[in-house]
């Protein structure tokens, strides 16, 4: 008896998942333990991959089974229905493509990752800008093909990988609201901040073995499974791996435990969605995470909404005390709190507050568009960038590492990504709203440690949805409503200015 | 214009090498690293490299490729044409399997590894038995079809996987030669033992960060580059990765640094073998090193030859010392010699000496070829196994821990590998010999921490061979003659006796 055609779908995209999987690894490898000169063969080892799950992908057997699975549409179940879609969105991304220019963006993105790395670290633009520039004309080229065939622009066929059905026009809106309460707002809660005692960072040194055991510690109590991941060390922090070994990072500073330990509560919500993907769909496109903004909401609830609230702290400083046998009055959870909700602005997005974290996306935003469609230069990248940084938050970086070298994304081949952060930092705050409704609950049993009604909620709401809904049939179906930057700015206004 | 078939091929080949690279990175993951929980995804992960590997492997294409390659044979270069030989060998193999088989085997192999490290820390051994079970009747399965397609008897057939070209009958007179020998100089190099002073291990206790360091100054020293490779933990000991990013990997005993250390220089010897490979051919079969048998001397020259030396010891001792702030007399070379060189019939294979080592190996050789043969039943393997230890060694071990389930081996699908430990061991002794003939300052420099003449010679006459020539090409070649027990005998003599 020969299998339908959709099952047979299900079999082909469960063998691009495993290779996903096994380019995830790689990733993860490549960023935390491999040796700089495994660097070249690794990046032919992805690309390799990448060529071919593109060739499975563009095959013509995938493509008259598509059209097949399309055409007796009727028997299948709902989650095969979305399945479905999901399939064929990607397989309409990826007809687009040459297996050349996949293979080739696969290794210009691994090649101008390791120029990055001694870039970065001697804060050497020029150094990056031949491998960034190829990695650009690629991504371009690239975002053409696919926008033409998903009829988008260049800037929203990118976004759309990382957040489907992500569009520049329902953004705008949304980024310019933000853009003209923020600028005062971030005055107002300055003044407000003033009129506070000035909080005072522990002093160390904190040995890393003490961090480390410290943020398992939290990790567990939040609910990370360590038979399915880890934590580890690299030098740009990331949620890696797969959902059955789910692979975080952090990057320890002796000087000042607060800093990475907030990384590591960041990445562990990342985590805990992936982990709470339904199993009964591993390995099919709908099984998988949603896009990355209502990934971000995830780690930013548990950052922002949780981990960086009063009650989080009441629980969590006396811990923090032990872990580095804290005596003085620096360990109170007070000090603490007025600690990781200090607003200041900074050079870096990753260790920015959330009041001035949006000016860090928008200009990056806006940049990135700017470079997709050929309305700046590569060589004017640095001078944008500090310009931006002057207008947005008054401050300019003194150097490149501290500016325009600091992130990975670009240089990655990561375009269209930035935008999810903010989105996700609002989606955070609407579904912590919702969650905190639904289970009254949830907020005071945090102060006591206990996460499992908060982890019921989002289990139930958000993690084990995997992709069966669109992002805003996920955040209409669990909060009631689309998104709302009101209920981002009372949050604002409730934490740093009552 | 059209690329000619030979040239297609390397193409071809390089692609399989590649993913060959991906698994060998996997690999290094799953015993380094992973946790417990990523084991089923893994198993699916390296599964679909062996198929799609096998795909690209069995294809028509391939197959045309290789008769038309053979047929304009008189082009190719002496390298191409050992290359193209190489290339055939692998496809024989290839096309003597299904994908289902290829498949079914990678994920027994997997899956029973993961059991093997439970059953091995429990000592359990009927715990891993069903997943042994499947093991071996797919390999058997495996070897009967390569058997076939190579003219070659089950066992050979796999031995040949390990050792291109190894067949048991040119090994059975080898080892008869030694059986004979082994058992009466064992009881001679006792009673000289016996003679000279006891031995004392230095005391502890040893951090493993210490270990570590020190590991990785004699690694050093040897010539591994670090630029190119990594020393980790994993339970069981190995040389892993790829030649320009080579994993190898050690566990750490607080209470006693020198196993750890010399396992250390031990799989050294294998990574200096990797990292010298010749770079011009790197991708293509003739660039990989040859059968395991050279593998295994590259790794026993520098430990029996080179590393547990009197002459090694006193230029390392000190270092040792040093290393861990050591006193006493305990430190001083010529105990470390003895103790280096201590003979004491025990049951762990990798921490055997060399005199009672190949009594482990043909136990093993012996009992994998009636296994494979039918000859004994999986069932029977703890009691064939303590008896056979009691024959040859007059011991038995305690439990199957230190018994049948102490060696990774068997449960990860590697049958046939086994006696080429001892091949290697002999191998070792006449290159080393060779070596000291054709450059004298060898030994000496030893004694001053320069390795470079041995270096030096090894990378003319091996690592830079690649596999250019068959084995017994390469020992004739290197050392003017073919494998010769006596010189084995000689070193054992020389060392233990005088």
């Amino acid at each position: 008896m020969s299998i339908p055609p959709y099952q047979q779908l299900e079999l082909c995209f469960k063998r691009l998942s495993t290779l996903s999987e096994v380019e995830a690894i790689l990733h993860w490898d490549m960023s935390t333990v491999m040796p700089v000169g495994g660097a070249k063969a690794r990046a032919e080892q992805l690309a390799e991959i990448k060529a071919i799950q593109h060739s499975i992908l563009t095959s013509n057997e995938t493509a008259d089974l598509i059209a097949l699975a399309e055409s007796s549409n009727t028997q299948l179940k709902d989650w095969q229905k979305s399945n479905l879609q999901e399939i064929k969105r990607r397989w309409i991304k990826a007809t687009a493509l040459s297996e050349n220019i996949v293979k080739a963006l696969s290794k210009a993105c691994s090649n101008c990752e390791t120029i990055w790395r001694t870039a970065r670290s001697e804060s050497n633009f020029n150094l990056v800008r031949p491998a960034l520039e190829e990695v650009l004309n690629l991504t371009r080229e690239a975002a053409q093909a696919k926008g033409e065939k998903q009829g988008l622009s260049l800037y929203d066929a990118l976004l759309d990988d990382y957040e489907p059905g992500g569009r520049v026009a329902d953004i705008d809106p949304i980024f310019d609201e933000l853009e003209s309460f923020l600028p005062d707002f971030l005055g107002k809660a300055l003044d407000a901040q003033s009129t506070r005692p000035i909080p005072v960072l522990p002093t160390g040194p904190f040995p890393e073995e003490k961090q480390k055991m410290l943020g398992n510690q939290l990790m567990k109590a939040l609910g990370f499974n360590f038979d399915h991941g880890r934590l580890d060390i690299s030098l740009h922090p990331f949620c890696g791996g797969i959902p059955d070994d789910v692979r975080i990072t952090t990057r320890y500073d002796k000087k000042d435990f607060t800093s990475s330990l907030m990384g590591v509560l960041h990445e562990t919500g990342h985590a805990l969605y992936e982990q709470g993907l339904p199993t009964q769909w591993r390995g099919q496109p709908v099984g998988e995470a949603l896009g990355m903004s209502i990934h971000e909401s995830q780690s930013l609830l548990i950052e922002m909404q949780v981990c960086r609230s009063e009650n989080f702290l009441r629980y969590s400083a006396p811990l923090m005390k032990t872990a580095f046998n804290g005596t003085d009055q620096t360990w109170e959870a007070e000090n603490l709190y007025r600690l990781y909700t200090r607003i200041k602005p900074g050079f870096i997005r990753v260790d920015a507050d959330e009041v001035t974290y949006p000016a860090h996306v928008m200009l990056r935003y806006k940049m990135e568009r700017d470079l997709i469609e050929g309305n700046l230069e590569i060589i004017d990248i640095p001078e944008s960038w500090n310009e931006g940084m002057k207008n947005y938050l008054g401050i300019s970086p003194p150097n490149d590492r501290e500016g325009c070298l600091q992130d990975l994304h670009w240089f990655d081949g990561a375009w269209g990504y930035f935008p999810t952060y903010t989105l996700g930092a609002m989606i955070a705050a609407q579904l912590f709203e919702a969650a905190k409704v639904a289970m009254p609950e949830i907020v005071p049993s945090i102060a006591k440690g206990n996460f499992r009604p908060l982890f019921q909620w989002l289990t139930k709401n958000i993690h084990s949805q995997g992709s069966l809904l669109s992002a805003k049939e996920l955040l209409q179906k669990a909060t009631g409503k689309s998104l709302d930057p009101e209920i981002f700015k009372t949050h604002l206004k409730t934490r740093y200015l009552e």
